[in-house]
């Protein structure tokens, strides 16, 4: 069996020798750019350990799990300039170091990319490769939709707002796993369940996300805590405030969203308060640690031998510990 | 056979009656609107054409049909908010009538539409139909790219900018060309002549183009007439009236080119001048002229009844004389 790390460093390599166009380099630039930088490729690796549960042979799965990453790397370049996020992995976004014209493109390119390495896909499984594929693509638009209409609204419920998690970042995990397993040889049911887990932990991945803006311990983190705080991003740590604050409580907190100008720091912490006085660091970790036990519940519902899933089991508690 | 305006009319109708979810709105309803203006559906009707040419059953080529024609509108809404374009088709931009990130994220989900829709080809030639789509999608990309380059370079030869206009417009009629001739059962050599035809009534297709912008009829073309000259943009005219000109000449040409307040009326009608001075029209004529009878001379040389091609024959025809 292939453990996390080994299939993470054989998509690191594998991306580092996909070939693309030298001209024009202001398309094929940006793309490389993005693809060099030491994402953490769990995506592409999921794919593999998808595979790997049902088959030995994962190599049938690379140009899947290739495709995915590319995937997740357009819509990456695409939400900076949606998002105006200004750094990603600790570079300039392509829209910065380039420009968003250049970005709008070479995102256009690398999905058109994506689809180009997945039809590399095995024969027996393309087809329904493909239809997955397609229609996780467009949940994953659609989350970002919401994600973006979210910005304009104070009344998001939370199960708004976990919609929208498992639209734009949990059905690409679920997918990859669940496109490894149809590559791997699963049936119906297996493939669904992997689906399932994967969804699973997806949607806990984004919720400690959100937890470790706040929450992390800045030097183990290794970026700045309390961005979406100052931005005002609507987190699940905000969409449950605005729910449950009342009376003066909530007058300040809708006082912090509407000051334009304000001590950063000061912002942060009095926003962490109103946080800290609803209980809201407690009541997210278990939400999180529920989606982890029914993740970890589904695996144990496969129907192969326990050694087959080890792997994402170690997965999954290494998540549930993450401290960034 | 099916003429030209059959298969757009059809064309016209399935597209209307393709189903999109209604939610997210705000991701769907600009699909919705560019897709229901009025087009010329000239790529798909080429697809059922293509098709028309090997088979009578053109049924089985119409999801190609409809890619295409989602595909080239997924291109017309980014390049909209690439080239700060503020109408399509007399009416708003998406970019404009919504915004900026809508138009990015609308589009993204209309290439994965596309893609979608492509899926439903028959499985006999799903595959290289696949291929050919995805090949031609990043070539646009491409010819888009060049497109932006140039408008920073003034030495920018006749034979680069006839390879950009190669990618940006002419592959795609060609692509649409032989993905009908495919679907519909065409040997290798059939399909590739049908693709030269379309590349070569795709180039003459924007030479007419720049063509038109200047030196049209404005009551017959519809549209104001002088816009690329107001803009700078690189057309065909421009970029041999820049190798051309010489002396005063083309001291007046760059003049023009670096002014920024000018009486727009003055420039176009100096502008003109300067093309007529080095007699461009009649060159840029008999250029698109060449492009056509290649065509022609190409429909010839396929081993089908002539029949068969009647209706390819007319479209050049038309191609030939049109004013708008």
């Amino acid at each position: 069996m292939f453990s996390l790390k080994e299939c993470q460093d054989l998509m690191q390599t594998r991306l580092k020798e996909m070939g693309l166009p030298d001209s024009p380099g202001n398309l094929y630039d940006p793309i490389r750019y993005i693809l060099e930088t030491d994402g953490k490729r769990i995506r592409p690796a999921l794919v593999l350990m998808g595979c790997n549960v049902f088959s030995d042979d994962i190599s049938q799965a690379i140009h899947a799990a290739m495709a995915i990453e590319v995937f997740h790397n357009f819509t990456l370049m695409h939400d900076d300039i949606m998002d105006q996020s200004v750094l990603r992995r600790n570079r300039p976004a392509v829209h910065i170091k380039w420009n968003q014209n250049i970005a709008i493109l070479s995102g256009d390119t690398m999905l058109i990319k994506a689809y180009e390495i997945l039809s590399g896909t095995p024969a027996s499984s393309l087809s329904s490769v493909l239809r997955l594929f397609n229609h996780t693509a467009l949940k994953v638009c659609e989350g970002q939709q919401y994600d973006m209409d979210f910005e304009y609204s104070r009344d998001i419920t939370l199960g708004e707002y976990l919609n929208m998690v498992e639209l734009k970042t949990a059905v690409l995990l679920a997918a990859a796993l669940k496109i490894g397993a149809v590559i791997g040889g699963a049936g119906d049911r297996e493939a669904d369940l992997l689906y399932e887990f994967g969804r699973n932990i997806g949607i806990a991945f984004q919720l400690q996300d959100d937890m470790l803006d706040v929450y992390a311990d800045p030097l183990i983190f290794g970026k700045v805590t309390g961005n979406d705080i100052v931005s005002n991003k609507k987190t699940v740590l905000l969409v449950q405030a605005l729910h449950a604050s009342a009376g003066q409580q909530r007058k300040e907190l809708i006082t912090w969203l509407k000051t334009e100008k304000f001590d950063r720091e000061e912002k942060i912490r009095c926003m962490k308060d109103i946080y800290d006085q609803l209980s809201l660091e407690s009541a997210t970790t278990s939400m999180v640690k529920g989606y982890h036990h029914k993740a970890l519940a589904i695996l144990d519902n496969l129907s192969c031998h326990s050694e087959r899933t080890a792997p994402l089991k170690q997965f999954t508690e290494s998540l549930i510990n993450r401290k960034k």
